[in-house]
C-alpha cells in the first residue's frame, strides 16, 4: 500500500461513484509484466463503510419485499450488459490475472458467469427456492426470506465466476432479495470495477435502490472487522485465504452472524490398484490435465494423491513427473500467490517430502513456479498429517504412497474437511470392496465424492455441493455453487402462524404464486394451489 | 456441588451403567419441598467424557449407514417404553420440576414427546428429509447425510419434550443417523436417568450400537468445553442460559463446528388499537392465560407487550394487573430460576420500569415469585433498549406504552433476535395499514410471526419455525421444532458426482428408495423412480 497523489478509481457507494475518503491506495499489477493496470485503487476509510452500510440497509427495506420478477429483471439486464462488454472484461481480467483469454476467460468463465446470473434470475422468478412449507390444518406456513445486506469477499482465482460483484455469492445474495456490498479482491480490482459499472447501469435501467449493489476495494483490517460486526449487515460470503478468513469469522461468530467461508482444500484423489493396472497411463493424462489446469489455481485442484505401493504406482508417478517436468508452467495470479506457493512447498519439503520435480520459482519469469511433484510415504504422512495437509495453492501436488489400504484409510480419517474427494477404480470389480471402505471414510471428510473423475469441474447444477466440512467451509450443510441451494445461505426461515391469508407473503398464500412454484403442502410437494 | 459418600446414580457410557470416575456430586431438589430426589448425581471427569466420545464415534461408523427403518425401530421401541412408564415419569418429573402432573406433564408434554419420537421414526423411514436432489443429465446427485455424534444440552423447562435424551434435539439427531451424548439438565437428572433406562432397554431390543445413546449429568466447565471441541463430536444442540451457551458456542466456533443454540427470547406481542377497542377484555384473558401458563417458563413466553397510549390500553393494563395480582403464582422450576427472575425484575426496575404488581419472592413459599407486571413508556424503552430487553424468565411481563406507531416500530427495529412476534389486530380493517408496517419490521427480528394468537403453543408441524435471529438462536435458517426440518441441523450435505449407480446411497439410486420418498429430480419434486 502507498499514499499516492495519482487520482484513485472510484468506489460505488449509495449509487454514487466516489473518489473521496481514502488515505492509502494500491495498484493492480499485471503478473506477466509487473505493470500497473488502470491507475490506483483506494483503501476506503470507515466513513465510506458506514455510508455503504446505511445505504444497503435502506435498500434492504425495499428489496426484502421485492418480487422475484423485479430482482430477475436486474440480474438479466446485468447479464446482458456483461455479454455486451465481453471483450473489455476479458482484456482487463487477462491483464490483471494472467489467466488465458481463450478458452479460459472468454469461453469458459465468462459464459459461466452470465449463466449463473440468468439461473439466479430464473430461481428468483420461480420462487421455489423459498421452500414454502404449508400445514393447512394447523394454518402454519413457513418459507425462506431475504436475510439482510450481504458483504461478499471474492477470491483471487475466478475474476468472473466468483467475482464479489458478479459471481456465485453475488447472484445468490441478490436473487434472495439482499443488497450486496462487494469487497473487490486485491488482485483484480480493475475487472471488478468494470463489472461494477455494468451493474450500476443495470440498476438504473431496472430502477433498483441505490444501495442494492455497492463496491469497495479495500479497508484497513480494523474497518473490515467493524464492517463484518455491524448489525446492519445480515451475513458474509467469503472465499479466500484461511488466515484472513478466520479472523473475520471470529468477529462474525462473536455477534452471532452467519459467515459462509470457503477457506482451503487439498482435494484428495485415491487411485485404487485395479484402476492403475487397467488404465494407468490414461490416468496420468487425466490427472495432469486437471492438476495443471489454470496453473493449479482452483479451489478444487487435486493437491493430494493417495496410492498404494506397487509397480503400477511407480509407473504412474514416473508418468506424472515426466509430464509435470515437460509442461510449461502457467502464470500465477500474483506475486503473493507465487510467494505462498513456494513457501508451502518448502513447508512440505522440510517436513520430509521428497522433491521429484520442480519446487522453486521459475528462473527468468514473473509469477511462475516450476511444476512441482512431491512424494511421501503413507507412514510419513500419518506421523504428521497436519503439516502434510498444507495447501500448496498452485501447480504442485503431493503424492502419498501407502503401504496398504488400512494405512490409506487411516490417512483419510486424519484429514481435515475438504471440498472434494475422488476415487478411481477399475471397471471389472477388483476395486469394488476397497472402494466401499474408501468412500465411506471419505464421505465424512468431503462435500463431494467423485468417481473416476477429477474434481476441477464444478458444474452449476442444483445437485452440486461446492462445500464441505470445516475448514473447507464454515458449515457442512451449505453449498456455494448450485442454484437455488446456494441462495439458502443468505436467507432466514420465517414462519407465519395463524396469519390471515391476505397478510401472507405471496409465496404462502393459497394460490400458487407463479403457477409453477414448488411448495410442500401437508407433506406433499406440489405446484397446485390450495 | 459437594463431595459425597452416598452412592451416586450411574451415567450411561458405552452401553454400561457406570458409577465410577467422578469427584463431586449434586442433588436433584424438589422445588416445592426442598427435599432431595433419588440420591446424588455424579459430576463426571474427563475419563468418562473421553470414553463416551470414543463409544459414540464407534457407534457412528455403524449408524451413519443404518437404514431409516432400523433407526425408526429404535425410536418406536423407545416411544412405546415411555408410554409404559408414563406414570413413573410423570411422578419423577413432577417431584423434580414442580410442574403440574395434569394436564401439563401427563396429558400435554408426555404425549407430545412420544409423538415427536414417532414422527421422527416416520421421517427416518420415509427418507424425504434427505432432500435428495438429482441432476440426471450431469449425473450429479446430492442429499443430506448423518453428521456425527451430537451432544445435546437440554433446558430446564421441558423435562420431557426437550429432554436431552428424549426430546426434540434428541429425536432429530437420532433420526438423521447420529449417536447422541445427552447432558442432563441439572434441574431434572432423575427424570433424565429414568428416560435413559428406557432408551437403553430400547437399544438392547433393537440391537443398536452401545454408543448410540449415552448419558452424563454434569462435567466441570473445562471438560464441557473440551467435549464440545473434540473432533469426534459432529455438532451440538444447546438450549439453556445465554451465558453458559455463549461460552460453549465460542469453543465450537473456534473449531468450526455447528453449535445450534437456543439462548433467550422476550417474544414481543403488539396490540394494535383496533383490537383493543374491539375485544380488549378478551385479550386480557388471552394474554394472562399465555403469560402465566407454566409460571411463564416457556421459551416462547410473551415477556414484552407493545401498545400505544389510549384509554383502551389503560383498561387492558388494569385488567392484566388485576388478574396477575389475583392469580396464584406457579412454582418455579428451581431456586436458580427464582433467583434469576428476581434479579431480572430488579434490573428492569432499576432501569426505570414501574412496578404495577408483584416483583419479589412470594413470602412463605419455596421457588415462587409474585406474578409481576412492569411498565415503561416507549421513550424510556428506546433510551435503553438493551436493558429493557432483559429476559425475565418466569411469571413476569414488561409492558411498553408507546406514544405512537412510529415509536413502537422504532422499538421493534431495536430489538434483538427473538423466537416469536405476535400482532393482535381488529377484524374490521382499522388496524390493517398499521399491521403491514409492524409485521414488516417484526419479520426481521423474529422466527415466527403470529396473528391474533399467543406464542406459547409450538405445534410439532413441518411448517413450524422454532428458531430466529441471534441471540434467540445461533443461526436464522434452522428450526429446533418441526420434523423433518429440525433434522437438517444434524446433517451434512454430500454430493455424488459421476458415482456409479450401485455405489450410491439408496436415497440417490434410480429406484425410489421407499416408493414414497420425495426427491427433486431435474428440478421437479416427485416420488417416482428414474
Amino acid at each position: 500500500m502507498q499514499t499516492s497523489t495519482r487520482e484513485a478509481q472510484p468506489v460505488l457507494v449509495d449509487g454514487v461513484w466516489n473518489t473521496a475518503n481514502f488515505g492509502a491506495t494500491f495498484c493492480s499489477r499485471n503478473p506477466n509484466t509487473g505493470e500497473d493496470i488502470d491507475g490506483v485503487f483506494p483503501v476506503s476509510d470507515w466513513t465510506i463503510c458506514d455510508r455503504a452500510l446505511a445505504s444497503a440497509h435502506r435498500a434492504f427495506l425495499e428489496s426484502r419485499r421485492m418480487s422475484g420478477s423485479r430482482l430477475a429483471e436486474f440480474l438479466e439486464a446485468y447479464a446482458a450488459a456483461i455479454e455486451q462488454d465481453r471483450e473489455g472484461l476479458v482484456e482487463t481480467a487477462h491483464a490483471e490475472t494472467g489467466l488465458p483469454k481463450s478458452p479460459r476467460l472468454a469461453d469458459a468463465e465468462l459464459p459461466r458467469t452470465v449463466n449463473q446470473l440468468r439461473q439466479a434470475a430464473q430461481a428468483a422468478r420461480n420462487d421455489s427456492w423459498r421452500t414454502a412449507t404449508i400445514d393447512t390444518k394447523a394454518n402454519i406456513r413457513s418459507c425462506y426470506q431475504a436475510l439482510g445486506p450481504i458483504a461478499v469477499f471474492g477470491p483471487n482465482n475466478f475474476p468472473f465466476a466468483f467475482n464479489s460483484i458478479a459471481g456465485g455469492d453475488f447472484v445468490a445474495a441478490i436473487a434472495a432479495g439482499n443488497p450486496v456490498i462487494a469487497k473487490a479482491n486485491s488482485s483484480h480490482p480493475a475487472t471488478t470495477l468494470r463489472f461494477a459499472k455494468l451493474a450500476w447501469g443495470a440498476m438504473q435501467q431496472t430502477d433498483m435502490p441505490q444501495g442494492m449493489v455497492q463496491l469497495i476495494y479495500r479497508t484497513t483490517h480494523e474497518d473490515g472487522e467493524r464492517l463484518v460486526a455491524d448489525p446492519r449487515l445480515g451475513a458474509i460470503g467469503y472465499t479466500g485465504s484461511r488466515s484472513a478468513g478466520l479472523k473475520l469469522k471470529a468477529v462474525a461468530d462473536r455477534v452471532g452472524k452467519p459467515f459462509y467461508a470457503e477457506l482451503s482444500s487439498v482435494n484428495p484423489v485415491v487411485f485404487l490398484p485395479g484402476a492403475l493396472q487397467e488404465r494407468g497411463s490414461k490416468l496420468v493424462d487425466e490427472f495432469v490435465g486437471s492438476g495443471l489446469m489454470g496453473a493449479g489455481q482452483f479451489c478444487t485442484n487435486p493437491g493430494l494423491l493417495l496410492l498404494m505401493q506397487s509397480p503400477e504406482t511407480e509407473a504412474f508417478i514416473q508418468g506424472v513427473v515426466g509430464q509435470y517436468t515437460a509442461a510449461t508452467p502457467g502464470t500465477l495470479l500474483s506475486e503473493s500467490v507465487e510467494r505462498s506457493l513456494v513457501q508451502s512447498i518448502s513447508i512440505l519439503e522440510k517436513a520430509g517430502a521428497s522433491n521429484l520435480t520442480g519446487g522453486s520459482k521459475l528462473p527468468g519469469s514473473r509469477c511462475a513456479v516450476a511444476n512441482t511433484v512431491l512424494r511421501v510415504s503413507g507412514s510419513q504422512m500419518l506421523a504428521d498429517t497436519h503439516t502434510f495437509q498444507t495447501e500448496a495453492f498452485g501447480n504442485a501436488v503431493l503424492i502419498a504412497v501407502c503401504a496398504d489400504l488400512d494405512e490409506l484409510i487411516s490417512i483419510i480419517d486424519a484429514l481435515e474437511g475438504n471440498l472434494t474427494g475422488s476415487i478411481y477404480s477399475d471397471t471389472s470389480g477388483r476395486d469394488d470392496s476397497s472402494y466401499i471402505r474408501v468412500a465411506d471414510a471419505l464421505a465424512q471428510r468431503v462435500g463431494r465424492i467423485l468417481n473416476d473423475k477429477m474434481p476441477t469441474g464444478v458444474a452449476v447444477s442444483p445437485a452440486m455441493n461446492h462445500g464441505g466440512p470445516y475448514p473447507a467451509t464454515s458449515h457442512p450443510g451449505f453449498t456455494a455453487v448450485g442454484i437455488p441451494a446456494s441462495m439458502l445461505r443468505f436467507a432466514k426461515l420465517t414462519c407465519f402462524d395463524a396469519v390471515r391469508e391476505n397478510r401472507l407473503p405471496d409465496t404462502l398464500r393459497n394460490a400458487n404464486p407463479t403457477g409453477s412454484t414448488w411448495r410442500s403442502i401437508d407433506g406433499e410437494w406440489t405446484t397446485r394451489s390450495i
